[in-house]
């Protein structure tokens, strides 16, 4: 990976400070700050209002929450209920209760206070390079599917259309969604990306735009009623989106809006793949309409939209940068605001996941992964 | 109807200064601006940036600009040529052509110039009223389809999904895809609609839902995304849209994202019809995917978003508002404004037109209105 993602992270440990650091993800593309968390209660806010968001960091920001909770535990009862909070920050995130899970039960092996504080460090940025290493690996699998498209269409630009962020701001590196794109780009090939803005948070137009941009693949934001349209007319090839937690069977929970492009895609004839590490399996569920919880947010969210003032100057250019909240709705009217939605098994062409690709049932997801199953 | 739209229209004519005058929906819900057109011109700049906007209302606005334009032609060549410009002015409307055409050919079997005047003026507002009259019929009969749902549930609320705004802003009075809303609000029967915000324009959160809240029915906005989310868990009973131009064989162009609706409501066997009177159907049209044209509009209005500033008071209460645009999307980063989409026929459950319901079949089509066919 180049610049954007090599030399850069969203989150990494400061030793000197003994801090976790992250950017603050909700300002960008128009701020980039970065934020310190010293106590497992920053990261319970980080993760709740959202500075991290994506599953695999998500996982990765409760894992370093883990470690703070040991820095700051006088007591083993202590420890417990913090990643009780830490897991409870955010219900849909499957990789949190993991990844805390994980990292306690290393914890919880060691006797004193010092290799307890250790080993959650030790065991948080394991976890970061392992997100970083499936992320690779996702991309390398991915890029196979992106090569085949580019070989039919004899080097023509291949479109690949995706929904929310799941890039390495996402992650820690590469992405899950982004990785085959990066990957394609790396080796040549010629692809173009349909980014779905993303609404009510805009994580695609700010997000996803802001990664490809930097990275220098060619990209256009769409607005989330478009693709459908796009599929209509063959201007999109290929759909890969991520996703926050996904059962045996198949089933994709991921950002509301994911279910009505696989939808669209299965009308057209697009094939639609989901990229994910194999965290992001909850192994437990079954049927993911009626077992997998979907998150209620601020409806405030939906009423109200950020971005920097037109005509506001960008900070380096020596102006003051303003970004504002504005109304869209009239004052009076209600909003909702559900933040995700399930898409199920039979309209996903398959899954990338770090050990390969799969068919979305469950008797391929066992065959990928026949230890969990 | 109530004081909303009986009281007041999206345009009127002022006699005493000879000038149209319509409603500018660009600044809804946040502030309420009268603006004047006093030539053809003005009306064409009116169309094309969309003070106005919506089928029936783009035509009965056209209708006016052709009386302006007699009002200053000098020669037959000079009323036809504005009257070409007129018909330019948004490619997807076929209400617009159609009402040009109208006026212009009554027009035209006059003699004299003040009797071209009168006369275009006269069926300007005929066309108006005649929207008045197809709007209150499709409110009739869709009240029909409402009324069995209610029924069905025992008197539980029947919960609309719409897209978009086909409310009497886009028309004249009632509109299309609310009239029924309307009139079963008027029946006593316990309604909720659930309102797309439709982005890129915002119409449903902006103008939808100030129209329903204006006259008291409950409705709750969401994102383009979450109708799919709705529809897997039984929450909409029914979803009605308008259209800009349908076929006669029943494909249904509308504004962006309604095909994505209508794959859900499919998906999950809920009932969707499109609400429009006659004047809408292309009679020369069969395949809407080839051969509606599809408009591209200014990708900024991707880009930005249009609202009020938060914290900045509403006029009433002395304070200065501000309506700003916000940049939501890297500065560098492109992006692509396709207008429209075109749903088709086979996943339309239903017309709801001024003479009826039909199914969305070139033979129930023609079954009501046999003398186009």
């Amino acid at each position: 990976m180049k610049s954007a993602s090599k030399k850069l992270r969203p989150i990494w440990f400061d030793r000197d400070s003994e801090t976790v650091k992250v950017i603050d993800q909700r300002l960008l593309p128009h701020e980039f700050v970065i934020v310190d968390m010293k106590t497992p209660d920053d990261v319970v806010t980080i993760i709740k209002e959202m500075y991290v968001r994506g599953a695999p960091l998500i996982g990765v920001t409760a894992a370093y929450g883990v470690y703070l909770a040991a820095l700051h535990a006088e007591t083993d009862e202590y420890l417990m209920r913090e990643c009780e909070k830490l897991k409870a920050a955010r219900p849909t995130a499957v990789n949190l209760a993991w990844a805390v899970d994980r990292v306690l039960a290393e914890v919880m092996k060691q006797k004193s206070r010092v290799e307890k504080i250790e080993t959650a460090l030790k065991e948080a940025d394991n976890i970061a390079e392992f997100e970083v290493e499936n992320c690779r690996k996702i991309g390398e699998y991915g890029l196979e599917i992106v090569r085949e498209i580019s070989r039919r269409k004899q080097g023509n630009t291949v479109n690949i259309l995706t929904h929310c962020n799941a890039g390495w701001l996402a992650c820690v590196e590469y992405g899950t969604a982004t990785a085959p794109m990066y990957a394609a780009y790396d080796d040549g090939i010629d692809i173009h990306v349909w980014v779905d803005e993303t609404r009510p948070l805009n994580q695609g137009a700010r997000l996803t735009a802001w990664e490809l941009g930097k990275y220098g693949i060619r990209h256009t934001v769409i607005t989330d009623n478009a693709g459908g349209h796009l599929m209509q007319h063959g201007m999109v090839d290929m759909v890969i989106v991520g996703t926050d937690r996904t059962t045996c069977t198949g089933d994709v929970a991921n950002k509301i809006g994911t279910y009505l492009k696989a939808l669209a895609a299965k009308d057209n004839g697009v094939p639609f793949y989901v990229a994910l590490p194999s965290s992001t399996f909850d192994w437990t569920l079954r049927d993911g309409l009626r077992e997998i919880p979907i998150e209620e947010r601020n409806p405030d969210e939906v009423r109200y939209v950020q971005g920097q003032v037109a005509g506001s100057r960008l900070q380096g250019a020596g102006g003051k940068l303003q970004v504002a909240q504005i109304l869209v709705s009239p004052e009076s009217s209600p909003a909702a605001n559900y933040a995700f939605d399930v898409t199920p098994a039979r309209l996903v062409t398959g899954f990338i996941t770090e050990r390969g690709i799969c068919k979305a049932t469950e008797a391929d997801i066992k065959r990928l992964f026949p230890e969990k199953l």
